[in-house]
């Protein structure tokens, strides 16, 4: 089941060329993936270091559809998919709300699950592991 | 009558020290500031082309009480006073919700009113005026 | 030839994991990017204008291979490749200065060239095609 | 004596007024500051764990003098003063370089010595001290 997060642009976003700087749209998405793991009820600053446990990018790819301007309502649709036994992939959607919605873009970022202590690879935690049971694809 | 604006501090806020990065204040009240002009019926992308008007920053400060971190939920309490006749202040009351509530940061930023295409001072457009009339403290 | 720009990590590039946060490694190399414009005599704020041309990113990617942290002396190695007639890829290998320099990511950002009055697709002008070739790997 | 940095406004800078974003201004001064740490060999990384101290911003504060654009080369010229027995202000006049230069902005941060630890004020380290009366004004 997707999560959608929603979203006003703003002004910090944008850039000289009036529209959103193409790697904000990483930082946006990145908003939604923390939103949906506290709706998960994982909270960004206990979880990790309670769990020993740190999940970092290591690949991202976006392409981009249609520019967005100050002031656009966007929609942010994440799912995820699992990458072996220790990442995932999130795959985000992003509209344009309007009538009709329109693709502003589409993203990608994988991770993979790492001891914080160690930096060795190791399984997801249960929270983590329900979180994208929940937002598979 | 203060606008009141909602948001949760995000890992793009934040920096090596775990904490908002200073400056990113500033970002988060522009974010309130354009969020009241919206629910004034001041559309951003049109409002001060259509008006030949722009309001840049002239001066803004800010003062520190509390670090904020990823995942904190904050309130920025807005309100305006006029600056002689063609220019305004914002005060931002920054507060890390909880029970209490604690006031961790608090912000100006002051404008002056300008004519797009001549840079000349001018006087407020009344959608302008009105939005600032509503705010005063 | 590739084109190398060197950078200072600094603390506003970096989150509360310590290290930059993902979407500013695009940023990061941008500015290299920028830069080998202006070494080729493309000045950013007049050049697009006058020659009615955008040339925004259609597609991005990114995979990170060592955290960077601030304080790190970075380079960015640049190399264009054409993309049809009117568009280009650039390939970014960042690395981390050192004894011995260690890789630190590598990114690649696709371009699509376009009248900035019509939208539609265009060639290059004559300097962006001559920078192109420059860099071509 | 000042410290002077040099920097080119960079496409992720600015807004969509064209101009730097006013927060920005702030990001960019703090790099002349960590620059300056650097160049009195106080490395970010480690010295500030090793002494157990942090100097966060209480305060800071800007003026705008004229607007800066993308391309535009800059300089930041840095100097110190001591506030109290455990603190210290920074100004920052940010010139847009040319024939002649031209002041766009002015800037001040105010600086508080703790420990990591117990976070209560202490005095500076030595290395810190050095730094603050290299630069007074």
């Amino acid at each position: 089941m997707p999560f959608v997060y929603h979203r006003t642009v703003r002004f910090a976003d944008t850039d000289a060329a009036g529209v959103v700087f193409f790697p904000n749209y990483l930082a946006i998405c990145h908003e939604a993936y923390e939103e949906s793991l506290a709706a998960g009820g994982i909270e960004l600053q206990s979880f990790f270091r309670e769990h020993d446990v740190v999940v970092p990018v290591a690949k991202c790819q976006a392409e981009y559809v249609r520019p967005l301007r100050c002031g656009d309502k966007i929609s942010v649709s994440l799912t995820s998919a699992p990458l072996g036994a220790d990442g995932y992939a999130i795959n985000y959607d992003v509209h344009r709300l309007g009538r009709p919605a329109k693709l502003a873009a589409r993203l990608r970022t994988e991770h993979v699950c790492l001891s914080a202590a160690s930096r060795h690879r190791r399984a997801l935690p249960s929270p983590l592991a329900a979180w994208l049971r929940r937002h598979s694809a």
